[in-house]
């Protein structure tokens, strides 16, 4: 075996929460290192460099409750090579196949984090872009399905009209034959220009590029080049990387709005998968995202208020070069509940109505009203 | 609301599987074939076309268990564009939320599969690749991680001289600092040539070409020119897309093998995620994987034996204009298992083995005992 091996010795922390009795956690903490690296039969391993170096170290273990413990497994940052894909991998591949074992947190070192660039925007740039100095911003959908580019851009120009900074295709809007990618966007780009012209305020559209892996810089640069604001993709149907692709791309350089569709088997089973906080704020956040959209607590999803917070936390908190991001909270959310999930998240939110725009005669005056709710503060 | 919609009439019928009371799944039922498509409030869309055309239709819901019910939605293949990260959107975005739904199974007509070419080699093409007839092809994994290129090379030349015909990367293999991806593959391929040089049989070298997806055309190119005989990517890592990319490239035309590197949060809960079969065999052979990995039933994994006759029916049965593939039941086998899992998967079937390998004092002479027992038959 390898003894010839000389790693940085910079290593990163994941943080694992294991469910059954507190042997059965023990047995899991101690496979969960050798299964993430050398996937090999530890007794088959001499002792010497791999051990020492390539191996995640169990670092604590600690009991939650009777049924609940907590290990903390450390990882050579070598061992990435600097690529999020294989970050990922290291950090939950193998052990997804596992029940009871979940990701909790991830604790990366400045010698990981410099790997990565994160958002190229963040929370300040949203604003800056935007005009906007305090007040959450707002944000809606180009739905439903099923419109036409011209339907869509009759909206597009209604919410601009209306007060709303952010409008963004329905993530479900890619390139199908009843509305086409490049139609729609030329169409909803001129649409909102035209609301600004006549406001004089500032409105991104955010067409969604989620779409095939080759053609995803056609598209992004397609939009950029017409003058999208902002872009939306679903990693979930992407990958990360593709996100961090994108926020990579210094001719491109627009906002980046991720859609958790597809994320969800990670999210719903509190004893496998990975925390709400990592899958839908830390990781979105290393890769660039800008701002990530998930169902806010008591609509039609299954998040916790608990849930929210701990990706508005994990949004907001300081790391190390790494930019601050905007929740967007979302999920059928109607206009009465626009006070609460001010007070829920702050100032720092992107507040994202959809359908409940539409409910009144008038999509203009309706607009309005969400606007008003959040410069009444 | 648009009027001028003219869909294709084809669709497609994804078969979920609901827990939960039988009003309870009801409910979801109705749920899906919205949430999938418009995403909006079902009672602001006009009657008309959207309605008919874009929603989700029920067209069977019935009992299994008084608290596990079957809902089959139908969707226009329109929806989709002909583009897979869209059509995995349609199946279950929005819906991988909420708990109690599972993808059980896909009904894809002749006008979807039309949109995909599937695998270029398939069963027949790993044969045809291989020269082997009727016999199980064996597959074995170059670790431990920490191992330079040179000390895996090594292993790679004592594994093609033991009589395996698939020599795999392990799937954690990227591009570290320790074990760089082009040097790697070079002295790998080379140590293979001088294998079968000497053997005079053919044996496949597939690096792992799982990366950051702006260096996947330009790593599997280079493995390729190397003389790499196949590929390994993990779609959890990459995006399904990503091998459809690599399927249909035809100056690259290599088999492609899938890992199931963090898909396990999609399995491992039954009553949330996608099937084994669906996730792990219909889905890769859409998309183009020739073979596709994973964990046989009575190792340090979860899956079933039913879970595992699920995906290898899924990868044999006929498919209009798509390929059968083949199973790679792995996780941990020992050798002493062989013989059931031959009986278990038959002849189509590559087997792999990979800690077990090492575990006796000459590795080609435990790779030859390990070729005689599917020659035994």
């Amino acid at each position: 075996m390898s003894d010839s091996l000389h790693l940085s010795g910079e290593r990163f922390q994941v943080v694992y929460e294991l469910r059954g009795s507190s042997d059965e956690a023990a047995a899991a903490a101690r496979a969960i290192g050798i299964e993430q690296t050398v996937e090999f039969p530890e007794e088959l391993v001499e002792r010497g460099s791999i051990r020492e170096q390539i191996f995640g170290q169990l670092t604590d273990f600690h009991a939650i409750d009777d049924d609940v413990h907590e290990a903390t497994i450390s990882y050579s940052v070598d061992l990435t090579g600097g690529e999020l894909p294989q970050l990922l991998n290291v950090i939950f591949g193998n052990t997804s196949l596992k029940p009871g074992v979940r990701v909790k947190r991830l604790e990366l070192p400045a010698a990981l984090l410099r790997m990565f660039r994160g958002p190229r925007f963040g929370r300040d740039g949203w604003r800056e872009r935007l005009a906007v100095g305090k007040r959450p911003l707002l944000c809606t959908a180009l739905k439903p399905m099923g419109l036409s580019p011209h339907e869509l851009a009759r909206l597009a120009y209604q919410f601009a009209r209306g007060g709303i900074d952010i409008v963004k295709d329905d993530h479900g809007l890619a390139n199908q034959p009843f509305c086409p990618f490049e139609e729609r966007v030329k169409r909803c780009v001129e649409a909102v220009g035209k609301a600004t012209s006549e406001t004089g305020e500032r409105v991104l559209y955010a067409p969604n590029v989620t779409s095939p892996a080759d053609q995803l810089a056609a598209r992004a640069h397609f939009a950029k080049r017409e003058g999208a604001g902002a872009l939306l993709i679903s990693p979930g149907l992407m990958s990360f990387d593709s996100v961090r692709y994108l926020a990579a791309d210094d001719a491109l350089s627009l906002p980046l709005i991720v859609h958790p569709a597809l994320q969800g088997s990670f999210l719903v089973h509190r004893s496998n998968g990975i925390s709400h906080g990592v899958l839908l704020a830390q990781i979105p956040r290393l890769a660039g995202a800008d701002a990530v959209i998930f169902p806010h607590a008591g609509g039609r999803f299954s998040f916790t208020p608990d849930d929210c917070r701990e990706i508005a936390r994990a949004a907001a908190e300081p790391i190390e070069g790494i930019a601050p991001i905007l929740p967007v909270p979302a999920g059928g959310m109607p206009l009465a509940r626009v006070p609460e999930l001010w007070e829920f998240y702050g100032n720092d939110v992107i507040l994202l109505i959809g359908g409940a725009l539409h409910r009144g005669k008038d999509i203009i005056a309706t607009c309005r009203e969400f606007r008003r709710c959040v410069e009444a503060g």
